[in-house]
């Protein structure tokens, strides 16, 4: 889509922007309050609903009916989160040459007729990577988790220019699909899989020769405290970073702190891919940094100072 | 529905209002920069979208799909325009009694899983009578026009207390059969009907005793110029409200202005339509003075002026 057509129709358009959230148990998504008060800070009207499947009492495959129904109820866009990134797909009129590679989109925006899907995981995952730790070297990156996170985080450090990433996950039937998916695109070369079933032997061997730990398993959430690997392998020179964002300081955030590592939490990868979604939606560049001091806000962030502070040296 | 319950809704929700216009060649409609500037003047975030079925390219029938899409795309409410008001009932889960009566909806409002069906035409009607011409006497009423709009001002007038309403329109059948609905409703003697075949002498014969003259057809707009009475009919002594208001001054207003009646423009109506079902929507009493002025602003009357000097009388 290119983004100044839509700027186009945005601005001649006097009904302002109608964005929805499809997927189950959103209700606590702080995605409505990123997108309208960045709106609102430009002056834009913009709603934001949140349309879960859930609360409609809707199987997961009903995700086709809603998306059918926002795109005739007149809304610009959805984004799309769990369980609906993959299912959305059998629904679109047309991919993001990325999104098709991913086989998950997080965005769909409705122009012309057609329903195109966007994934913003990766884009703005990348994007924070840029942002968040400038200078790291990507020489050689340590991927924990090959789940949809971990796919979209995978892609996105491959696409900077990643030397080499080695993918851990629990299901190793799952890991070898993406290392053979990201072999199919990236090269044989870049892309290996490590095995977690050896007492995790070959993940510590992996960690103390890597550059950088990409976090990409529900670890370190509410739901499941812990630390995803000892700490003892967060070493000083490593960089961490960690997709999960509630709470923003894991236990792996503030172990890696603790411990002088370079540190990204999650929190710059969920304001990215909102900031990105937007931008599709708008075709209006949206102030990342009010964004993030927004998202700070929500979530309270006490680490939010250290994360800075971090990201200044 | 109780507004208290729907304020105490809307105070809680951070959404926002989700409101529809469901109709055919709705374009170039003022509801929703008339609802959303009243909206943005109480600091209430509200989107109020244009679903067109002919933009659509959908047929009349598949008004029932498009509420079913804003019902399940998480809208708020909708109001309803031709060929819709008749056709929505059968889509609907509950109606006020005078939607009921009048077998048209103008307003559905979504709440508590239930779609319920409201007429702001009738009320709007009245109020716009209230406010516009306070002290007019209603003994004697002459009703030109018995489509919807006709059976909603007569419904109007009769809740108002009219005297006696005498009801004219081309089709004599349609003409007939509101005077039985009205009849059954608010009385034999308050309600009749006059016939428009005779070179308009009935016309005449009432409006000569008549106190106003209510007129509810589509001759003035700008589709179908002309006066829908002879001028000469119209005395001073007359008030004359015209439901049409594109253009705010029509013939009829502007012939009895000069003739020194009270008039009643079509802007008051369509303000206050706009305004209950505003207060419908979200249990939020809007300014009308306020609306009506942005109104004004937005048809860029020349008659308003006149229409206040009028009205203060």
């Amino acid at each position: 889509m290119p983004a100044s057509q839509r700027a186009g129709e945005g601005g001649s358009r006097r009904g302002g922007y109608l964005i929805g959230l499809i997927g189950s148990g959103i209700g606590s998504s702080l995605s409505p309050a990123l997108h309208e008060r960045e709106a609102d800070r430009l002056g834009v009207r913009y709603l934001y609903r949140l349309l879960d499947i859930d609360d409609l009492a809707l199987p997961a495959a009903a995700i086709g009916d809603l998306l059918s129904a926002a795109r005739l109820a007149g809304y610009d866009g959805v984004n799309v989160t769990h369980p609906g990134k993959q299912l959305v797909l059998d629904h679109l009129d047309e991919l993001s040459p990325e999104t098709a590679d991913l086989g998950a989109a997080n965005t769909v925006v409705f122009t012309g007729g057609r329903a195109i899907g966007h994934n913003t995981d990766w884009s703005g995952f990348a994007r924070a990577v840029g942002r968040g730790l400038p200078d790291a070297s990507l020489d050689a990156v340590v991927l924990l988790g090959a789940g949809g996170a971990g796919s979209a985080v995978a892609h996105a450090v491959l696409t900077l220019g990643a030397g080499h990433v080695r993918i851990f996950d629990l299901d190793a039937r799952r890991g070898a699909a993406l290392v053979e998916a990201l072999r199919a695109r990236f090269g044989a070369d870049r892309v290996s899989g490590g095995r977690l079933s050896d007492g995790g032997a070959e993940l510590a061997a992996a960690l103390r020769s890597a550059d950088g730990l990409v976090h990409a398993t529900p670890t370190g959430m509410a739901a499941h405290p812990g630390l995803p690997v000892p700490v003892d392998l967060l070493r000083p020179r490593l960089w961490v970073a960690d997709v999960v964002y509630r709470p923003l300081d894991t236990e792996l955030v503030t172990a890696a702190r603790e411990r002088g590592c370079r540190v990204l939490d999650g929190g710059r990868m969920a304001v990215f891919q909102a900031a990105d979604s937007f931008r599709l939606f708008t075709g209006i560049d949206p102030d990342e940094e009010a964004m993030m001091r927004h998202f700070d806000a929500l979530v309270g962030a006490a680490g939010a100072g250290k994360r800075d502070a971090h990201a200044r040296r």
